[in-house]
């Protein structure tokens, strides 16, 4: 099992480690209906795909049993929370058919979630061989166990090398405009004792280009079947980067991320969040007040800048995603 | 006249915006002593390669007249303040002559910064074409007055266009870690009437990708004989992505930042600035304490991702640099 671990559904509620307080606070919170959980996805109090896949699993759960709502009423609630990850309508779908089908949610709920944390230990097992002894990971964003549950997507195969002694060291890209690099993953190599450093996002291309960067490893917040995906904004400039620069690019995601409706990257709708997330910083006004912004929350990268997908199955190249969809995933 | 000057020589003494306070506050100081303009400068109080250049010419004018110093001790404490932008050198370099000759070392700095705000003026006239009507153009960090006195390298073919009232749009890089793009470009563009957004870093690829880019434009700290050239770090991530997506990438500079003597980019001194910077905000700690970052605060993008330098004397490619130093600066 990870160190870390995001949520879990004990005596009757939700609890989640408030992600927007870490590293300086670790608060757990207590989440009672499905508003509280919607809330808490929205706020990105909980987030990171997989993530909010359980969280939303565990709302309905909570719709049903304190709320006493439908199913249909619970799941649009959760649905319209955020619009990129898949693995969120996953969750809500998982709990919505059991509950349909008059069958218990809560037992629903806790499949999915063990599903999810168990392809993200064979993601471990998968991706660890492809780091060398000493290896240089960059990645982006949190795709570790705040964003997973437990274990991580990109950084499993970390964690399962650094615990085989094959001292992995980490490039921890900052990830602005929430910091969700420099805040969490950084905690979560922290508190398992992984080498790393923080850089700027500005900084990943300069390492890459100085030879000090082997390895590039993301997660993945959804991935069509041509191997197009989105992830986190920036994460299409690391991926570019990488390609220019020879460096291995692999997307690290459990087979909930995954999107078997989806053709290419266009049809993944892109959630854009308030321009005061760039504008500002820890509520210190950084830019002129007359001045707006643009904020994206995430990007679309093109299935060619994609080495291979680390998935709970192995290894595949990304013109094997729609074959690995229709015979797993189906 | 650009509406925005960083600096100027008054009453035998030097004033500076402090553009560490920037936007939230506009405060002018006044710098006596050669160590002042020298601390001034580490401490980006002023910065700007330009704009550091003409600061050390009259940090050299004070040195003498105020410091009693030698001129060998005055370059020395000017030259060690940071070591990456060549317009840097070339003020010291410039009074330094005049002094050792016995002429009027404040006739020589004012000479000095005459010809950067002069130049800066052309650099406007030569880029403006560059843009069509309603050009959205995205520049990084800040290439504005502020860097350069007055009119700015990248930003004067923005003001030149604006005034022409073909209302060029700017995506402005926030510009971590120091947010130069935020603070700085924002503010001018504000104070000019530019429409600007301020995006992240991470998001640049993401609206370049989706054709909502004409041209980039940023400045330079040194541009060697290759046409490669150092710049704020992030420079080399755009400019892959502009190549990338096919988008033309100018580089805009006065004379003073060409350095003769510099074959490649491989020769340009890197500054690496403590890791604080990226680790906190505004004395607000951001990444777990045990944690540590790299810093280097420039990069270098080689010759063969530019478009072309827009320069006092018209805009080259990249393979002319090398024959116009030779023909106007020697």
């Amino acid at each position: 099992m990870g160190e870390v671990r995001a949520l879990w559904f004990s005596d009757g509620s939700l609890w989640v480690i408030d992600q927007r307080l870490l590293p300086l606070e670790k608060k757990e919170l207590n989440l009672k209906s499905v508003d509280q959980v919607a809330e808490a996805i929205r706020t990105l109090t909980v987030r990171g795909a997989p993530a909010i896949g359980v969280a939303a699993a565990y709302g309905m759960v909570l719709a049903e049993r304190n709320d006493k709502f439908t199913p249909e009423r619970a799941s649009e609630i959760l649905r319209s929370t955020r619009p990129t990850a898949h693995d969120l309508f996953a969750g809500v779908d998982h709990v919505l058919k059991a509950w349909k089908a008059g069958m218990d949610t809560l037992q629903a709920a806790d499949e999915f979630k063990e599903k999810v944390v168990t392809e993200c230990a064979e993601i471990g097992k998968h991706g660890a061989p492809l780091l060398k002894k000493n290896a240089r990971v960059l990645t982006h964003c949190n795709a570790g166990a705040l964003a997973t549950v437990e274990w991580g997507s990109a950084l499993a195969p970390i964690r399962v090398a650094h615990r085989e002694g094959r001292t992995p060291f980490v490039w921890v890209d900052e990830t602005r405009p929430l910091l969700q690099g420099s805040r969490l993953t950084a905690w979560e190599l922290k508190e398992e004792g992984i080498a790393h450093a923080v850089i700027a996002d500005n900084a990943a291309g300069y390492f890459m280009h100085n030879g000090e960067v082997d390895i590039v490893i993301v997660g993945a917040d959804r991935i069509t079947r041509s191997g197009d995906f989105a992830n986190k904004i920036g994460t299409y400039e690391k991926a570019v980067l990488a390609k220019e620069n020879s460096i291995p690019f692999f997307v690290a995601a459990p087979w909930s991320t995954f999107d078997a409706n989806l053709r290419s990257g266009a049809d993944i709708p892109i959630e854009e969040r308030s321009g005061d997330e760039v504008l500002s910083f820890a509520a210190q006004r950084t830019s002129p007040l007359e001045s707006k912004a643009r904020n994206p929350a995430f990007d679309v990268t093109p299935s060619n800048y994609v080495t291979g997908f680390i998935t709970p199955g192995g290894v595949f190249s990304p013109g094997k995603v729609s074959e690995v969809i229709d015979k797993l995933l189906k």
